[in-house]
């Protein structure tokens, strides 16, 4: 998914995501590592997100990674913190440690340092866990700096769980 | 705490707090209710939050607060979500689980409905578990909107631990 400058400010997203979830009766947890908690933040900066939030799970420590979402750590040591492997499995974590509907899972280097010639910063791995399944959704932020690359994050993974709405 | 206008944005007030911890070796971890994640994203805004944030808890259900923190059910029964009891257990719950060297706790009701003539919108109980033992803060932000009371909150929750450490 592309950096797209009209994607919207988090709390505008995490709104109209807020409505969705209450009219279908289902619920949400989030755990997010390079957010740092901005996705909980947004979503219950409006009244009544206790409907649908169940749980943020802000693990910035790769034991709390294991602790909280059962992220394996096997796949920390083969994989790093930041991959695939690891945003599936805070997703699926954090969806099954809280029983709800939908878990989101988000995992990447905000920056300015701890990047590399293979994971540059702006790197980040977001998935989303539902009923269904879990899937994958990669992105590629280079070159902004580290709020802009928390603040864009925060808001393409709450699209992320509203595209998928939207179009049941 | 009266409201204090001069209080800094909680990203000032992080940012002070993170080169005091870094300085000391020492490590913090978080377990907001209705702050809903504003104090881990404050503490994370900063690059290098890592050297000293181990975890942040968003514990929106009462299920999370026993789940994650170790909150009596028993307490919340008794004495409610929004208590001194709750509070002083979500810091010392975030503190044992995530074995870091101090624990913050907050609960209360940011608004604007979920308010009570006991508990009126703005009633605030924080908490911070340290080497020493627990210790509250209560707050009373009457008549403030809920952003500011969410924003206000994450500042004075960070200031608690920062007058503590700067004492010492």
């Amino acid at each position: 998914m592309p950096t797209n400058p009209s994607v919207l400010p988090p709390e505008d997203i995490s709104q109209h995501l807020g409505f969705l979830l209450r009219d279908r009766g289902e619920t949400l947890s989030v755990a997010e590592s390079c957010t740092g908690g901005r996705i909980a933040a947004a979503l219950t900066c409006h009244p009544g997100a206790s409907d649908f939030f169940l749980e943020g799970a802000c693990v910035y420590s790769n034991a709390a990674k294991v602790r909280t979402c059962g992220v394996s750590t096997e796949t920390l040591s083969s994989h790093g913190a930041v991959s695939v492997d690891v945003a599936m499995q805070l997703a699926a974590g954090i969806r099954n440690r809280t029983q709800s509907t939908y878990g989101i899972g988000v995992t990447g280097i905000a920056g300015p340092s701890g990047g590399s010639p293979d994971k540059p910063v702006g790197t980040v791995h977001m998935a989303l866990a539902t009923p269904a399944g879990c899937t994958h959704h990669p992105l590629s932020l280079s070159d902004l700096p580290r709020n802009r690359v928390i603040t864009l994050t925060t808001s393409l993974a709450l699209n992320m769980l509203w595209s998928h709405l939207k179009d049941q």
